[in-house]
């Protein structure tokens, strides 16, 4: 078929011919509304009533949706989402949607549909707490990143899966460009805050802030350890209190393991950052940032296991004999060592783009009062400066927890201050 | 053409079907000699009499030539050398054969006759100086590491153009195996030398040592700083006084910066540490350990030049106003110091394989006197050790240079010691 944009109007006449949707929806009767509320693609929930059935038909554009059609963007950045979904659903099949069929010519796929759950980033700008999303979370890092990485897949596989994924160029440079190059240098697509200039001018003059994050970005450009989501981030995230969906990989390609951990870290914190004008009591913003650590701790936990079960073997790095048994752990002891550093070094970065770049978070660029707003985007700065200034001398998990928790202590008692001299007048 | 393996009988006939090989060869007259001395491929000089000229002919058959047909190995790996030599024809012509046919279904490539010329290996045993080769290889080095790394190539270009070299598989697991797995555990393929074995076992319980080596074996698959030639020892490269060519770049693929550069100064040393048994004098050691090091010198001095050249261009890693120049200073900085420090691992991986591993180097391996060559093989072995523990240490280029020369100077010391004691016997 040839590509042509679908609309409302276009899309039963689309869904009709498909025959593995016939199973899933009645095609007389179906409702259908424009749900994306995403900067890349349209998407659309597809309702059939009489069954009370929903999927989700997703179509990339040949430009980045947000921009318009003068921002040209290579429209198989769907077959790459359509891999990473199908890849996911063979590793952890309970964490992601399922895939009910892929159109590579119209730029399509369709799948399952959760209506039961909310955006993540939504459900913590509301306040609500989710006992099980950092072990859903650190499930999904662990498994996704260990079995594609080198440390389980032969050395064909690995190569053969990376080749699959590597021509996902105009996404890869996106994030190059949105992420670590942009928010670094004069760039219209930069936000601007009047109440924050002061702060970001004296950012700005950090020499080692800015070394640190360009060497990030060499980082992120030249390694490929593992197949990342790469754009992993709490509105990628669909939740309710029992279950959680890790959505939208269409950013997926082989890099450094810290990225997606560090991203994701990133944007817990600069939840919490939020709710020091979104909440009342610090309680909910304590556990926010005790999920973002916690879901690191698991990640590591949690692919730590996954090492010890497959030591015995043959994969691309070890072979059976290749190392003593104290040999290795000398080895993972270091591994670990630089990746708590990656994942210190690409919090910060996320965090500092995500106030400086064009793409804010919700959680704080709704806050509609730009005095307040700039107030929070000053703390994330200093916490994206402390993060990226201090990453090399973050050796253990330890020390991430309590250079995180130090600079939330700070600013707490900080913002006690100002309560307690303001309840003096 | 369906493939089939060429011989001497049948290459005339393969030959006179190629148009673009009439212009070069008279093919009433032609001689064809098997020339390959590698563990790979065929290799065949075909020489036209009337016109005394000739060309080589190179044939990969689908298994590991020195192994046989049990190893088997893809044939694509020829369409990969002709890759790699086209893209080095573009770059430093000067100092590749010229490609005159590609036929990918036969996986045959015809080149120039490099017929002026000897296998740097085979001079260096012999002891000959080459006044140029510093300057020859250094160029080699940086202008193909450079130009196609992120330093210099856009984004999309550079992902491209990993596209064309990424499913060099076989080859790629070849190295793998042979030059970072099987020296350092129990395989049939490694060498023995019963003088050796005492070394052999101090060094296998030398943990850090190991580690070590692990750890450059995961960077090497996880690295895509840039594509390497991916097999550069003074075996593939051929020289006269004046000139300097590299030739076999099979192995190609996208790796770590410091590995060709690493690999190179290992087999410079190796050389070297060849003619404590090969030389009376020590004039050629010293020549060789210093040509070794100045190549190293000079990689780095044009590196950093075609760097100055490209910091005003948009490339993957800068944009214009990316970086300030101070800034960019403490980058490059921190670049070369990591870049130093991989070339001594890489340099302490090659230096060891070569003596525990199956593929050893003709200058010590032909030693024919077992207790000489395990002489020699001792002082490699800890070369290599010195190298690998301490290469997080070595920060600068002076670092590198005054590690190896005063192991060569303590090394040299115990040989005069021992001459002197013999005289007076």
């Amino acid at each position: 078929m040839n590509y042509f944009p679908l609309n409302a109007k276009t899309i039963p006449g689309y869904l009709k011919q498909l025959d593995n949707l016939s199973s899933v929806l009645i095609f007389d009767s179906l409702t259908i509304e424009e749900v994306g509320d995403g900067n890349v693609n349209y998407v659309y929930r597809i309702t059939s009533k009489p069954n009370n059935t929903s999927v989700i038909l997703k179509q990339a554009v040949p430009y980045l949706r947000v921009a318009g059609t003068e921002w040209p963007l290579d429209r198989n950045r769907i077959e790459f989402e359509a891999r990473a979904l199908r890849l996911y659903g063979s590793i952890v099949p309970d964490l992601v949607p399922k895939l009910y069929h892929v159109d590579t010519s119209m730029s399509v796929i369709v799948m399952q549909c959760l209506s039961n759950h909310i955006v993540l980033r939504r459900g913590m700008i509301a306040g609500i707490e989710y006992p099980r999303i950092s072990d859903h979370l650190s499930t999904f890092l662990a498994e996704t990143l260990f079995r594609t990485s080198s440390f389980c897949m032969s050395s064909h596989d690995k190569r053969s899966l990376m080749h699959n994924f590597n021509m996902n160029m105009d996404l890869c440079k996106l994030s190059e460009d949105l992420i670590f190059s942009f928010p670094l240098m004069k760039s219209d697509s930069n936000y601007t805050n009047p109440h924050l200039k002061e702060h970001i001018d004296r950012l700005y003059r950090d020499a080692m802030f800015r070394t640190n994050f360009a060497w990030f970005k060499y980082k992120f450009m030249n390694c490929t350890d593992a197949l990342l989501h790469g754009d992993l981030h709490t509105g990628s995230i669909m939740v309710n209190e029992q279950e959680t969906y890790v959505i939208d990989p269409e950013f997926a390609f082989f890099g450094p393991f810290g990225f997606d951990v560090g991203k994701l870290l990133g944007n817990f914190l600069l939840a919490s950052i939020s709710h020091y004008y979104r909440s009342v009591e610090s309680k909910y913003r304590s556990w926010l940032m005790a999920a973002g650590l916690e879901t690191v701790r698991s990640f590591f936990t949690k692919f730590d296991t996954l090492w010890a079960m497959h030591l015995e073997q043959e994969t691309a790095m070890f072979h059976r004999g290749y190392l003593r048994s104290a040999e290795r752990f000398i080895f993972q002891e270091r591994f670990r060592r630089s990746l708590i550093q990656d994942i210190t070094g690409f919090a910060g970065c996320t965090i500092a783009r995500r106030i400086l770049g064009i793409a804010g978070v919700a959680d704080i660029r709704e806050v509609a009062d730009l005095t307040e707003r700039a107030r929070l985007e000053g703390i994330a700065l200093e916490l994206a400066r402390i993060l990226l200034n201090n990453y090399a001398s973050v050796c253990t998990l330890e020390d991430l927890e309590s250079l995180v928790a130090s600079f939330f202590d700070g600013v707490t008692s900080v913002f006690r201050m100002r309560t307690e001299v303001s309840s003096l007048y």
